[in-house]
């Protein structure tokens, strides 16, 4: 596993204010992004930050949504193939991460699988064919 | 500001464990780790990722660390100069921000202070004179 952070998701209880918070109050240049999409990408340097919202977020990881368990955040680590993500999740079970949603299609179009640190902190591992930030 | 994230830092609650988990389980490198730290630092491509126990990394950001209002995770925005952080932390309460703890130095060598964005997710503008990552 490349030692990387791909994107950083952050689950948004007011989508558009976030959006609005991070685009002109920080800044930062959204990726692709359509009005009335409830997702964002912000392109950035470096690990890309990602507003979505917070039950959805934790819908996506298969994690409830209602704090205890779930910090609202997760940390994307992006792969070539979907292959590669089956074989990075063996591997990563095996080495002590704990299983949390096994490899399959994602609802946004990917392939993924989500695996969880000691403390609950969600990993995905995803293979994006639209995005490449590998 | 620069759109990038410089380091996630994510608080543990057994420190030796999650250190493991991340140097042996996922291969991740340290950065001038010691035995005996109780923080740990991890050279990545892009964001840096940074374990330190959660109730001390609470304190550092002058949030409590009982779950509520803390999602146990924080994202820096290193900058150059002390004076960076002051001008920067100023340009955004004025955008909306959220003060947290306002500019001064930090117990761990450098200068810092902390926002919130809308759903309390808390950001560090920091200036480190040991470790560049701006």
């Amino acid at each position: 596993m490349k030692a990387k952070i791909s994107i950083i998701c952050i689950g948004v209880r007011d989508f558009e204010k976030s959006r609005s918070f991070y685009r002109d109050g920080l800044g930062f240049p959204t990726h692709n992004y359509m009005m009335g999409d409830d997702h964002a990408m912000f392109a950035m340097e470096g690990a890309w930050l990602s507003l979505y919202p917070r039950d959805k977020l934790a819908a996506d990881a298969g994690a409830p949504s209602d704090g205890a368990g779930f910090s609202g955040v997760t940390f994307a680590h992006n792969v070539s193939s979907k292959e590669r993500v089956d074989l990075l999740f063996t591997e990563l079970i095996g080495a002590g991460a704990k299983p949390i949603k096994s490899p399959q299609d994602a609802a946004w179009g990917g392939y993924h699988a989500y695996f969880a640190d000691p403390d609950g902190y969600l990993w995905e591992i995803a293979y994006n064919p639209f995005t490449d930030l590998t």
